[in-house]
């Protein structure tokens, strides 16, 4: 690492934002993660009660300090003021759902088979389970969600809950957001009492960081959204160590979208406006952005596409969240306008603005499409390829994908049944199945599964959306005979937590 | 492949046995996948009451096949008809609790967010999530468990529970159990109706069988149990797939014991007793065979090594599970005999049959013990290293360990008390902590954890024995804004299959 420090851009203006942030050393790296595994020994035998507290504190600071946040964030990623409110509220949301679980207290999973001592020929020993945390944890935070998934956001929020600790390596895209966020969660670990290594920021904008982070011995676990190049990166680096550990990358996805033969003729203008308005959300920079939408050349087909590219044209350029992204987004436009056979559906003028986007359709045939390998990748930014498809080809339309964080089905309810088989194998490739919506607007609840097989992420046992994020970062211990008073308060007989358990197979 | 056959040996007589397996090869490996692959499109829409049946039927077909499993089991292993004999009813008592866990339905963690269409500023859609298969999963079977966790073992039947089809790579060294049993499963699918290629056998005693089983697309999903280098090669493999898989490889561990002061001069013989028996059982070829005991050197500690010694003596030599077997632990053994500083503490007579190992235990104090790496890995076979250790140095020892499927701590409860926070360090060293046990005897329950922090596994976060042993090849998935008649029976509002839910937070 030559530079002592870095700076980021203003994806506005293009100009360099003239503060200094310093780059974490190698030797800060090893440090911090020393810290955290000591901050552990202490850390992971608090509470949940106790947590839960820190979690509601870490509310408290972050609302202390969400001017400065709000104001830094929109300068380092041009999202507008309304949707980083908005984005704030789901962060300091989501820490208040994971403080409600810990207060709840059940999500330990807790499993207790009484011994039978008189069981023949041999008693049963007492055996105990329940989740416990892995050790200290590395967060990679997103680019394009600089509150809700970067250094106070979901991976490292549920993983303070399970009781890790946490290094973040933020992205060096919002230094300053960063360090705002990262300074309400130190005052929250002050404010309780708490070691400061639970929770600690790392900055840069070199690989090498994040590569000795991950490498790191005391490191038990990784969580990262962002591209799929990273993500994979980091999880053959962990998969390379004398300990591989697991690595939880979301990676994104195209998220298809397959409209049914009779929907088009019904709904069609229904389906063309919102299929506008996801595409073009937060200028396209979501994992679930729909990038891909299949539908059946028939009645009601013209008018969809005439009405999709009016609605198009009413929708305002809008700038990207940084030069990089903003370039990427331009080579992979510039990819599919060379691609034969592909035309483009909308026709509208790219604004001069620095790094700033429109949205754009493209479509194609589905031999096409089949036929070339990058049509089913993704390109990060508002662009969605429609692909036409006979009825006959729409059982064929599950072999051409890969795993993805969603898929969207449109369909009237004898479509529906129709195509139930089909909607199954689709089912199969996603983390989440949707029927007659849109992909974008992740709820934060139990039920939501953000995530996915490969190469959606990195393991598709998990979500990193929803209380059940949690899980990524426990592990089930079985405590054998143990008397009362070392168990933990989870699983002692009084049950002193009141949380809900598997006694003997029955849920008390 | 060179050989289109394959033999294996009788361990007591060192002799083939003169049957000819047939070897599989690559072409059969690739058939068999795509088989799996489309019999799981039907398999995984059975319900879980038709999964149960299978597995009930499974068990009939075992039973009528019992005879002739045992006696080729013993032929091909050398293990006492007794002891098979158990471990028959063991697997089949597994397979029942599999059947019972189907019958029950809660274990998909069914959980259910209704929509809130009033919500403001936007309506909340209605998610709902449960547990579904992973696809085709490849078993290995293990070599000390022909039964228990072979072809009709552990690892096969809760894949099959979980809707998984399997392609399960059986042990070479018992060809003929094999064969029986995969009968047996073959005549259930049978009898229920089933596709045939939901359950297949692979034979062969190359491991480029398993490599290319591991790494064909369509498998999803690995359960093995064996070595460290076996199961490390697997999980090196799934990783480097296009598309990484979960290796769920439990490799074994040394299964550390810590004698805290006070008990050995209060409960020497016990723990001595105890102790023999646990290293001796099965000719010590357990994943969970005690293999190191820390003890303090304190009042009692004479007594207890000179009980050891006279109970050793009565231990007959026995005859282990192969010739490879018994021949790397001849090599380890050896190594330690040959390692300055370690004394025997044990003087037996070696027997002369072909195969036959006896019970040794080796001492050493813990500055020898920290100083050389081999002393902390596994000898598979009926030998446990004694580290004497003071009192000061007892907050060191988690330091010395890697990852463990068990430990074991005896002491009374003053000790127990003192010591807490060395205990709660080995909690996170392994899966399961025994106080006043040893690890030996793996109950079959819904609390029990086989499994643990690397190298004692590939997947710290889940379990080979007991209910939640289903969980490793499954995955959540999110309906959003299903329709009644769309939804799986577990998710649907009437709760057809009274399975106990998560509904909008709380358990119902």
């Amino acid at each position: 690492m030559k530079n002592n420090h870095f700076r980021t851009v203003n994806p506005s203006t293009n100009k360099n934002i003239p503060i200094d942030y310093p780059q974490a050393s190698i030797e800060e790296v090893n440090q911090s993660v020393i810290l955290a595994k000591d901050a552990f020994i202490s850390y992971r035998g608090k509470s949940q009660i106790q947590r839960a507290a820190f979690l509601r504190q870490i509310i408290v600071c972050l609302n202390n300090l969400k001017e400065e946040i709000i104001s830094i964030c929109h300068l380092e990623t041009a999202l507008p003021l309304g949707r980083l409110e908005g984005e704030f509220l789901r962060t300091t949301g989501q820490i208040s759902m994971f403080a409600d679980l810990l207060e709840n207290g059940s999500w330990v999973d807790a499993i207790i088979d009484t011994a039978q001592p008189d069981r023949k020929p041999t008693p049963r020993v007492d055996l105990r389970q329940m989740l416990i945390p892995l050790g200290p944890v590395a967060v990679f935070g997103a680019s394009n969600f600089p509150l809700a998934f970067s250094v106070a956001g979901g991976d490292t929020i549920s993983a303070l809950a399970s009781g890790c600790t946490v290094v973040v390596k933020s992205h060096p895209e919002h230094p300053g957001t960063s360090k705002f966020l990262a300074n309400a969660i130190t005052d929250a670990l002050s404010l309780c009492d708490l070691p400061e290594a639970v929770f600690q920021l790392l900055q840069g904008d070199t690989h090498q960081l994040g590569a000795e982070l991950v490498q790191h011995p005391e490191i038990k676990a990784v969580g990262f959204t962002g591209s799929f190049s990273g993500g994979k990166a980091l999880f053959d680096l962990a998969n390379q160590r004398p300990e591989p550990i697991p690595v939880f990358a979301e990676m994104g996805s195209v998220n298809p979208v397959l409209i049914l033969p009779n929907t088009l003729a019904s709904n069609g203008d229904e389906i063309a406006k919102g299929l506008a308005q996801s595409v073009s959300l937060g200028v396209g920079q979501f994992c679930t952005n729909p990038g891909l939408v299949f539908f059946v050349d028939s009645e009601g087909s013209d008018e969809f596409l005439t009405t999709l590219d009016k609605l198009v044209q009413e929708i305002p350029s809008a700038t990207m969240l940084s030069p990089s992204i903003s370039g990427n987004y331009k080579i992979g436009l510039t990819r599919l306008k060379r691609t034969p056979k592909l035309t483009s559906v909308t026709k509208g003028i790219e604004s001069e603005d620095a790094n700033c986007a429109r949205t754009e359709f493209f479509i194609t045939d589905f031999d096409t499409f089949c036929s070339i390998d990058y049509l089913s990748e993704e390109v990060f930014g508002p662009v969605s390829l429609l692909v036409s498809v006979s009825e006959e080809q729409i059982n064929s339309i599950p072999r051409q994908l890969a795993g993805q964080l969603t898929a969207s089905i449109f369909g009237d309810p004898q479509d529906l049944i129709r195509y139930k088989h089909s909607i199954e194998s689709i089912t199969h490739l996603v983390g989440r199945i949707i029927i007659n919506g849109y992909p974008t607007g992740v709820e934060v609840t139990h039920a939501m599964v953000h995530g996915g097989p490969f190469p959606a992420t990195t393991q598709v046992q998990s979500t990193s959306v929803g209380t059940q994020a949690i899980r990524r970062f426990t592990r089930p211990v079985c405590y054998q005979n143990f008397t009362q008073d070392l168990l933990p308060d989870e699983l002692k007989d009084d049950n002193p937590l009141m949380i809900s358990r598997k006694i003997n197979g029955i849920i008390k």
